[in-house]
């Protein structure tokens, strides 16, 4: 396979550099090819506005989803944003390496979503399942501080992780078509015996990872003017 | 009341920017005081490293997280960071005006949250109702594409609302102690009509802003490791 890793930290001693150098490691070792988009050491712009467009279709009034279109169409992105989608284009699996901030990707990535995964390129007419990357895979792998998980869960603070992850794994990796792998979390606050067993377990998920199990998100024809079909109750 | 509107959109002809227009007047003739922080005209960093600081405590291994702990006893934050910092302090209300993209705020206002609700200034050692922001309130203001909210929904494509905005209200406003008002949604894909009775919606919300309906989250006292105890359930 054809794997890309995005990966975003600010420090390149970090827990979650050494996952992205493990994961560079294992993959390779396996035969996959692999590519790796570090966002920090790119100082990637997250920032969307009219500087992502080497064209304009219209500046006095515009909309960034418009321009977004119209580049697609044109293949005016700026370079940073092309050289992005094309690397996705090669994927046929995409890792997202970083820590969990807020409940969500660092902003450095949330502006990578912004920005590369563009109306028109990702998705466009079609989106779910008939998003314009379906047929590759994504995974998330991030960290988490404390030395477990207690706080998700239903009746729990944080409520069900599934939900907390929803945003990025339904409404970014499944709305451009992707297969969404099951998430690698790694609590950041065990201690080291702990840290090495969670090691071991992400060089084994990323052994087996063509056979790793995907999330049962359902094709948009389940759904009728965005309800469920009582058909389809399950 | 001091209100302070974060707003972020690149265009200053979008509706994001009239319903910021709209929410200065119309606090200002209530007798409010009233401040802007224009994310993209500041050209605001989103991106969280170590030029966040004047200090730091341990550049060759740094954790971002202890470096904002030691920025709060020191006030070692940059001036940009610090400056907003001050107007949070200063606000008894914060309104977070946006467009809703890919189900999140836009990567510049995430870095805002990222750099600026820092431990040891925002949180720590509590949070949620004993988070150092108790006694303000935050409301978010966003716009959504489509005509209507019909995704949105038990059973629906993209689940419950509450759910898909939990990761800003609870996890992140309410986290820091803030009272979170209900949310404002403007679906921008209605039509003129529609639009004209969604900004006189605003104005009402506004205009009654004191006594606009509070999301009632629980307090951390009704969790023990994490989960619900059984006496508080209901």
């Amino acid at each position: 396979m054809n794997v890309l890793i995005v990966y975003s930290h600010p420090s390149p001693t970090s827990l979650n550099a050494a996952l992205k150098d493990t994961a560079v490691e294992v993959l390779e070792k396996q035969g996959h090819k692999v590519k790796v988009s570090d966002l920090y050491k790119m100082n990637f712009k997250p920032i969307a506005d009219l500087d992502d467009f080497t064209a304009i279709k219209n500046s006095d009034n515009f909309s960034y989803i418009s321009e977004q279109y119209h580049a697609s169409q044109n293949r005016t992105f700026s370079k940073d944003i092309l050289d992005e989608q094309e690397k996705l284009t090669w994927a046929d699996l995409v890792i997202f390496q970083f820590p969990m901030w807020w409940t969500e990707a660092p902003a450095i990535l949330k502006g990578w979503f912004d920005r590369v995964f563009a109306y028109g390129f990702a998705y466009g007419p079609g989106a779910y399942d008939q998003g314009n990357l379906r047929g590759k895979k994504a995974m998330l792998s991030f960290t988490t501080g404390g030395k477990d998980l207690r706080n998700f869960g239903k009746n729990h603070l944080k409520g069900e992780l599934s939900e907390r992850l929803f945003n990025i794994q339904h409404e970014k990796l499944y709305f451009v078509g992707m297969d969404v792998i099951e998430p690698f979390v790694f609590t950041a606050g065990i201690d080291e015996q702990g840290k090495k067993e969670l090691f071991k377990q992400f060089e084994e998920r990323l052994i087996h990872i063509e056979s790793a199990p995907v999330i049962p998100f359902r094709p948009v024809s389940d759904y009728e003017n965005g309800k469920l079909k009582e058909t389809t109750y399950s």
